[in-house]
């Protein structure tokens, strides 16, 4: 072996002297790390914000009074909390009005039907419409349709969601909620209806946005329950013609301004850097939003509140974001992006909670590949919470998917969200549904998620060109 | 040994033989009685006729127009199954009309609530009734509290229903249901909710009948489902005061005819002697009636047709009873009781499938206590199904439930009803909560049973004084 030059031999021992310090800081985050889990484990605070939430203002639909109610409540409890910043941003939202959804089958067997209008549907003509249906297994499927062979009849797309930890079975049929309606209104059709995209057998219909296309003809759009979707079924096996009398009165009324709701744990020396972990303040109109998403605003602020109670501060600022009208497009999500456009640079990785309670099993990442095996290993403390690495594909949550085109490293701490689509978007999203260990094993997480990264030395850009959504 | 008188002997070996003749017939019968429980389990029947009534038929709500179509297709189907006897006897019904059922949390938290009018209720007011929550745990204790107490209050009980295999706690909160209006106008209120009779966390009410009292102020009365009894005492916890509006739109209209559809299959020798298995066609208006009580209809009317359809008849004659009018009131029972005074005494025995569609897991008598032992040993070969024997105390099910205190003997074939009441009296009570292999076990102990009854040789007749109904 050749003796180095002394500089270089220097360099080395400056780089061994920096990666000593680095790991001793390392090891101290890590004991916080593990005191945030217990922390968390040992706090009720995560369950209290989200009965709170459901109780105080329950259904808050984006642009509603409740939704106003919800921003109030938001940041009264934030301030309560003792977030040394707590402030709003304007969002403008869509109004919608559900109104009523009433439907039966007219023929062979008339029978009611538990139905739900799409989250944006127009309403029916006064008295409603009644029409021949006709079946498709898919979305593909009436794509394929014949030109003009819906005319007059009421489209309805019978797939089945496939139940899977990560909810990848919602991935396969919710397209056909929020494209259906331009689909059928193409060939011809009246009306759309869609088995629900819920891997339950409640006799309750699952909500949910659909959209419109300029220069196609908008069409009423409604949800069937699993059970009365098998109806259907069961009457199209001992005949071909199946009619249903439809009435939905939804409204669009205009817009609104609703708000994004942050607050902030300030850094100590990179106050400028920002984790983002947030979560939405909106919920659909039917249940209470305790999963979707009263889970995820008491998870991400119970996290920041842990951190805030440290003796020490972390290095960057931690700030937890309570997006607006996450369901009705990702309005709150997309103007965050916008409004903090300037800052984005900053953003030193973000993440959102938005699939229930469920424990977290799994982190996914989207971070410069050459950093990801480095930034798991950072968060080794929580293989202890039953948390195991995961890819480099992460999209970060519906509010933060639109950061890693901007340059901003996501992660996706991976919630089993087996029984998620059972009551997602229906009356039955109520707080009874939330186990209190798995919320508080969710705080713990994303605790220690947030203190590592508000003080990890590694460089997590620039991210991979096109990184694959998922 | 002294010698035996002759007469003595021969006597003796009279017994001898015709013990041995017994036993000889007894054990064909046996044969025959596993033969149909492979027959049972190798036919669709039984889940075939519960479709066919939850799609050509489905909600049959004793005295509406629905409940004509389902007596239409009990006649219609049983003679298509080759029944030798099928005739109907009338049953005159109350009409009830469900109309509107809304509620709400007016403070401190508005909210929306799910709820379903109990049957037999009177409406609220037009426009409905807002007025302050007066909680109680029980039926007991609304019962005890201070006359005048509840004077402009909504009443609220707010018992949980335990969950039991044998639906245990059905009985310990039902009586809420029934009574409490009458209980609670007495104290001065102006409407009643109950938490729902139901073991769920469904964001469905659970209906059922309710009674009221000559001479006793009829109130409103409404269920509310379990996650809505939460959420009142969520805000009770907060506040003394909690305002609710109700408005149901429900309505009495006078009587009508329905009937009791009858189908037998003949006996040989003993023809007039009656084996009486029975359910009840009727159902509540908001499910489809699979469990409660299409199962039953499916259970009785199979088993009766795969004894139809053997070698050999039945010695006493099998007859298939499907009841009107069960659920508002044991009506289509009542009636029968009446209709067949005169021949009652000729009933061999009788037994009701109406807990849905769980395994039958025990047999519990109403026979002679003497008999006890001897019916339990003649039901053998089910043990082979996983039924065990049980006591001596049944009522035989809900419509023939007065036929011990006129002399019959009935059984009751238990069945497992784990999770009968998280559907139970809901419009979650549709074809998919049915397990197929689950109700063809039922079919086969039923066949058993009823071959076993028409072809006994036991006396089970004087039935103990005062049995004690379970």
């Amino acid at each position: 072996m050749k003796t180095l030059p002394l500089a270089l031999l220097s360099l080395g021992l400056l780089v061994a002297a920096n990666s000593q310090a680095n790991q001793t800081t390392t090891d101290k985050n890590h004991k916080v790390a593990i005191s945030l889990a217990n922390t968390a484990a040992q706090s009720s605070l995560a369950y209290e914000l989200v009965e709170s939430l459901t109780v105080e203002v329950g259904p808050r639909l984006a642009g509603s009074d409740q939704d106003k109610v919800a921003v109030d409540w938001a940041m009264a409890k934030l301030k309560s909390l003792g977030f040394e910043r707590v402030y709003k941003e304007p969002v403008t939202v869509p109004v919608w009005h559900r109104g009523i959804a009433k439907a039966n089958i007219v023929s062979p067997y008339p029978q009611p039907m538990v139905i739900t209008a799409l989250g944006g549907s127009i309403a029916t003509p006064k008295g409603g419409i009644t029409a021949e249906v006709a079946r498709f297994d898919s979305l593909d499927a009436l794509k394929a349709a014949p030109e003009g062979s819906l005319k007059g009849k009421i489209a309805f797309i019978d797939a089945k969601t496939e139940r899977h930890r990560d909810g990848a079975g919602y991935g396969k049929t919710s397209s056909g909620r929020s494209k259906g309606a331009v689909a059928a209104a193409e060939k011809g059709a009246v009306a759309i209806i869609i088995r629900s995209i819920g891997t339950d057998t409640d006799r309750m219909a699952h909500t949910g946005m659909m959209r419109y296309q300029d220069g196609v003809e908008p069409i009423p759009a409604a949800a069937v329950s699993n059970p009365d979707a098998d109806m259907i079924n069961a009457m199209l096996k001992r005949t071909d013609k199946v009619s249903l009398h439809l009435e939905l009165g939804s409204e669009r009324r205009g817009e609104a301004t609703s708000y994004n709701v942050i607050a902030e744990v300030s850094g100590s020396s990179k106050a400028d850097e920002i984790v983002l972990i947030g979560a939405h303040l909106d919920s659909w109109d039917e249940g209470t939003g305790a999963i979707d998403d009263g889970a995820g605003v008491a998870i991400v602020t119970a996290a920041a509140k842990h951190i805030l109670d440290l003796p020490a501060k972390p290095q960057r600022t931690v700030r937890v974001v309570l997006y607006a009208a996450e369901e009705v497009g990702l309005i709150g999500g997309k103007t965050y992006a916008k409004a903090h456009e300037a800052e984005l640079a900053k953003h030193y990785i973000a993440a959102e909670s938005d699939f229930g309670a469920g424990r977290i099993y799994q982190i996914d990442w989207n971070v410069a590949p050459r950093a990801h095996a480095d930034a798991v290993k950072l968060m080794h403390a929580a293989e202890q919470l039953g948390v195991s690495s995961g890819n480099n594909q992460a999209s970060g949550g519906p509010d933060v998917s639109m950061l890693p085109a901007l340059g901003v490293p996501v992660a996706s701490l991976r919630q089993d969200g087996s029984d998620y689509f059972d009551y997602h978007h229906t009356p039955n999203d109520t707080l009874d549904k939330i186990d209190p260990a798995a919320l508080a094993q969710n705080v713990a997480v994303y605790a220690q998620f947030a203190w590592m990264m508000a003080n990890s030395e590694l460089e997590l850009r620039p991210l991979a060109p096109k990184p694959q959504a998922q």
